[in-house]
């Protein structure tokens, strides 16, 4: 059996063998088949796309709440900015623990859940479910905003460019799409290097006295007279919008599994790596944005010398500092705004893979329906992703794709997540020192899964850890109140109102399969003891089929075998007897007379009457089943079956035996391949081959001249 | 047992015993429990929505067509009128002829196909379809059209509000409603009630020398300049929307069934009456708005001395009539409004009850899917509410709910049908004169159903209905030319665009139930022979639905029998194991090992092993099977075991027993009310009672204390 195996899974895929590997090395010794790993440098692309691309939103949001209070308040941008920055070095130092105590990939949910309790995780697989709408809602809106900055023709279909982006998403994960190939990869790196050349140009520029200057440098702004109360609260907002820097910093911690060997070094690694380049980007574009003077208003028409402020769309903060370094009509221009653009749609991806990754985790915890943690049930999976899509459209469409509302609503979810996975990593390390100090104590321990590079931590490493979860979790924390209080009245409500749905859903999952677990639990009461054994065969008319279930039925030798048919149509049923001893079978034929044209009925009705006689015998009912090869003919059949299927299962003592008839079209399934599924890399998981070769057996075997299938 | 029947569907429903029966007289005895028939004074509201309402907008595109020539063609009007009064008595003369040959139900659609071929019948299909969904769409609109006249301030709203009313009603066919409660005759009389005093009252008014005014009598109309040919052009256009009047007398052709007996007699007769009631109401209408100087523009600011023409609603010629003659603020007035648009909204559900019937009967003609025609499949029958809704809407959406772009894609459907109809009926009455000259020739005589009434026709009385039904076929052959040409670039493309699509999707069902019909015949060269009878019940985990299925599959007695689990989580397997030996089991059990978490693979591989060694014998392989009592319920169980069974139904000489296990939530599905179905009361079939007693045996007879379900 372990050759027939081998032969089906173990071919390598070819991709691995092809010349152009030697680029990027040689493809690493699998492990037990398990597939292709990332090496870093993929590893980076997928899942920075995230948190990269939100540099191209961050600083336009943090300089525009700025402006509401005048021009002079830009001289606190670069305070607010290195608030963020900050920030964001603390949560990046958090994760780098966090990978290395929970390397299996659940992230911040399993963190509380294991750490906090059910209920804390549950909180935070709402926050996160909520913020994979928004990822997707408010990359497609920034990506759809930087496209009409530099085609401004655009701008009356924003909507519907945004909506149709989504719906081009989905199509694409639907069919099915490999996340680990290098066109991923191309345009995070692309959008890295650009922005990176136009931050240096343009500082190089500065140096050299001949600094950019963007287009939108001599209007002024109206500022809002503020009290003392208002100027805080403005900064305070302004720093909230700034944060938005962080979304998908946790995004690694989700992917350890997919990493290579060392996994947790080479996942740490990345994350470092990809928070110094957040942390560059973001810096160099907010620090352009100021030397380049770019005035971006909430309200375009609060910008005072701009004309145009209702005909024309504002032009994005990174589309103004691109134009003010290059030209407006350079060919870098359009480089920036297109790999912009592009990066911020593979942002969007990036939540149609964590969506079901996500999904399958809560699965496993019976939190979500089971059928979402089996690989491979691509009807669920696609449900998921048609849910995805259409609560980014709708949302996209409710607050017509305006970037700026939709900031708004994003980052509750993120810091929800960020700061209960935090105060679960502190309770985690807590929970150490306390093992340390009595290791035969009653602390308990959470079980952390073997990995590769685990290896035992000093104390001094454990204390250091937990200072630094502290201080994330603290500061977390703080954001997520600050974030709350300026946002919730602009539209974070909903979000207060979504997460809680969410989570009483999967209270109720979870409650329902522990209930169930609990009815099917063998218990020293319930017994089971039937005796007799009689067989119906349902005959409708006589076509192979039928016969191939009167056939198999002959062939189980039941107790005692009758055929029944239910007669609805008098011409019909006298055909029937004919063909039934033109057909020389010898099988008792039972007509019942159905005086309602149901089927179901008076079969059901026979069966009871059968058993009051004969006590508790299971009754065989035999039924062809047909197998089809394309998903509507199932439109075309099999429905009288079902419905009666449905019905004689409620009846005591009946099982259905179910006799398959393949179907001319049904040779199609075995030509069928295997898709990737969405989050599959990021798990590091494999294409499961589905095997190419038609499952049947050898010829010879069989008697007789040429078999019913 | 045909005492349990009686039980079951013998009890008359409640409403049949209430006292208040004595207003419409004591229930008719039914015929063999049938459920009730209809009376005709129950028929005639049920089936008159449909056309009597038509007369809320025929009028009114009629004069507004004519309008556009200027004032002066309004005396153009009576002759326009009347001629759409001569087709009218055509057509209801021709549904007599055809109700007498055909009363089965068929409608059109059977004529044409048993007179001129699949083809033609087909034909006749799709322009019905396309004619529900437009019946929908044209009724919605004009009854939102009703109300916006009554209440102006409503108009921003039009769009969404017709949208509104189609989802209402597509809720509420899903919910099940039964057209022939009383609730729905009351509106049809108050309509022709209203409308009919209104009518009373203006011409009496008139003689009395005190004519209504309409308040845009003063207004006067811009005419466009046109030619001789554009002249007669546009009095065709008038014509052909006037035309719309017909829209729906042939509903009462689809429900002869419904009728009480003599049938025949009683659904001409109601026709002859609808026919009847319809001309007066369409001629009183144009009359009074001829009378009252109602001005009415396709483009209302062609409307000269109409000042607010681009912010208010243009009133609909019913309530500027109605305004006239009671005064635009009377209760008359709104008592008037508000019965156009509830008939308007009934008219819009005959469609929702037509949709499913028609699909009935092409089912019976395999064009559709089997299931449509068997009746209670919910969820396909769903299927077809939420698609005709759906269409409805995207159309009121598209063309922003305007009644008269919408008039122009309307009655395209309803002449290709009138005129296939009539000319069937042409060829109907030819044969059956030329078998009444050669009894014993050719010729050969179509099936006719017997019906209670029918009697032998004299060969005048054929020769007649010969020439009603040819004057019939060429008038509505000429008006569909004249539709067509008038309105093709009106929009009435899309018509033609939708019809051919619909013709091939149900020729393509046609052909490939013919190809599976012979696939599956049955033919001397297959043969069917298998020896051996082998039995595996899947073990998951030790529960109750597993010991159950155990428990069958010993009761069966196979030659063989092994319990065999797939290994996955090395802790299960070994739990499972040590259950084994505590329930002790004396089966088998066999442990297979999935180095890939893989459930399916390793059976089929074990299956596919064994029957190499063994031949050809049959392997049936016990699954328990979830039965729960609601859908959602289905999202959380089932799914591994469907997908196992799938790929199982797929391995030679494998049959898959479901052993069923009944949740406590199914004690549910006993509860169940049936719900009607519509379509059902136009066909004259009873609810058929689900029955209310749980199907459960009576206790006495298992052996054992408390038994597994």
């Amino acid at each position: 059996m372990s050759s027939a195996v081998t032969n089906e899974v173990g071919e390598p895929p070819a991709e691995l063998k092809s010349p152009k590997h030697w680029i990027i090395g040689d493809p690493l010794p699998t492990e037990h088949l398990e597939g292709q790993l990332l090496p870093k440098h993929l590893a980076l692309p997928i899942f920075a796309s995230d948190p990269l691309s939100s540099v191209a939103y961050a600083p336009q949001e943090l300089l525009m709440i700025l402006m509401v209070g005048g021009l002079a308040f830009l001289s606190f941008a670069p305070w607010v900015a290195l608030a963020v920055i900050v920030l964001l070095v603390t949560v990046v130092a958090s994760y780098r623990q966090l990978i290395r105590a929970y390397p299996s990939g659940g992230g911040d949910y399993e963190v509380a859940h294991r750490n906090l309790g059910e209920k804390a995780g549950l909180v935070v697989a709402s926050a996160l479910l909520v913020d994979y709408v928004m990822t997707v809602v408010v990359s497609v809106a920034s990506g759809v905003d930087n496209i009409i900055s530099a085609i401004p023709e655009l701008n009356p279909f924003r909507v519907e460019i945004a909506v149709l982006f989504v719906i081009i998403l989905a199509a694409v994960n639907l069919r099915g799409v490999s996340e680990s190939s290098k066109a991923f990869a191309v345009p995070t790196y692309l959008f890295i290097g650009s922005v990176f050349v136009m931050v240096v140009v343009g500082l190089t520029r500065t140096v050299m006295g001949d600094p950019p200057v963007a287009e939108s440098a001599t209007y002024g702004v109206e500022p809002e007279s503020l009290t003392q109360a208002g100027i805080i609260l403005l900064l305070l907002r302004s720093f909230a919008s700034g944060c938005s820097a962080l979304t998908g910093v946790e995004a690694i911690s989700n992917g350890v599994p997919a990493f290579r060997r060392p996994k947790v070094r080479n996942a740490q690694r990345t994350l470092v790596l990809m928070g110094g380049i957040a942390i560059i980007l973001f810096a160099g574009l907010t620090a352009m944005a100021l030397i380049s003077q770019v005035h971006y208003a909430e309200v375009p028409c609060h910008l005072i010398g701009w004309a145009e402020c209702d005909t024309e769309p504002q032009p994005s903060l990174m589309a103004q500092v691109a134009a003010a370094t290059f030209g407006g009509s350079s060919i870098f221009f359009y480089v920036i705004q297109a790999t912009t653009a592009l990066v911020l749609l593979l942002a969007a991806n990036t939540a149609f893979n964590g969506f079901p990754l996500l999904g399958s985790v809560l699965a496993r915890d019976s939190y979500a329906p089971k059928s979402l943690s089996t690989r491979g049930d691509r009807l669920i999976y696609s449900n998921g992703v048609v849910i995805l899509a259409l609560a980014a459209s709708v949302i996209l469409v409710v607050f017509q794709a305006n970037l700026t509302v939709l900031i708004q609503l994003y980052i509750i979810g993120v810091f929800v997540s960020f700061t209960l996975g935090q105060t679960g990593m502190v309770r985690h390390w807590l929970r150490e020192l306390s093992l340390r100090r009595h290791p035969a104590g009653t602390a308990k321990r959470p079980p952390t899964r073997p990995d590769d590079d685990a290896r035992p931590l000093s104390q001094g490493a454990i204390l250091r850890a937990l200072v630094i979860n502290a201080v994330g979790a603290g500061m977390t924390a703080v954001v997520l109140l600050v974030v709350t209080i300026t946002k919730f009245t602009h539209g974070a409500w909903i979000v207060f109102v979504m997460m809680p749905i969410l989570f009483f859903l999967m209270m109720g999952v979870n409650r329902y399969y522990r209930d169930v677990e609990k009815e099917i639990e063998v218990d020293p009461t319930t017994t089971f003891g039937a005796t007799g054994d009689h067989a119906i065969v349902l005959v409708g008319r006589m076509q192979k089929p039928t016969l191939k279930a009167l056939d198999y039925a002959i062939a189980a030798r039941h107790d005692s075998l009758e055929a029944v048919h239910v007669s609805i149509d008098e011409a019909a049923t006298k055909k029937l007897k004919k063909d039934w001893v033109k057909q020389n079978i010898h099988v008792k034929l039972r007509i019942l007379s159905s005086p309602y044209r149901d089927l179901s009925h008076p079969l059901i009705q026979y069966i009871k009457n059968r058993r009051q006689e004969h006590g508790s015998e299971v009754v065989t009912v035999y039924m062809p089943q047909y197998i089809v090869g394309h998903w509507w003919e199932n439109l075309l059949h099999n429905h009288k079956a079902r419905r009666i299927r449905q019905k004689l299962l409620l009846v005591h003592g009946v099982t259905v035996a179910l006799v398959p008839w393949l179907l001319d079209s049904s040779d199609l399934i075995y030509g069928r391949r295997s898709r990737p599924l969405p989050g599959q890399d990021r798990r590091g998981e494999p294409v499961r081959a589905v095997p190419r070769r038609p499952i049947t057996e050898p010829q010879g075997t069989g008697a007789g001249p040429k078999r019913g299938r």
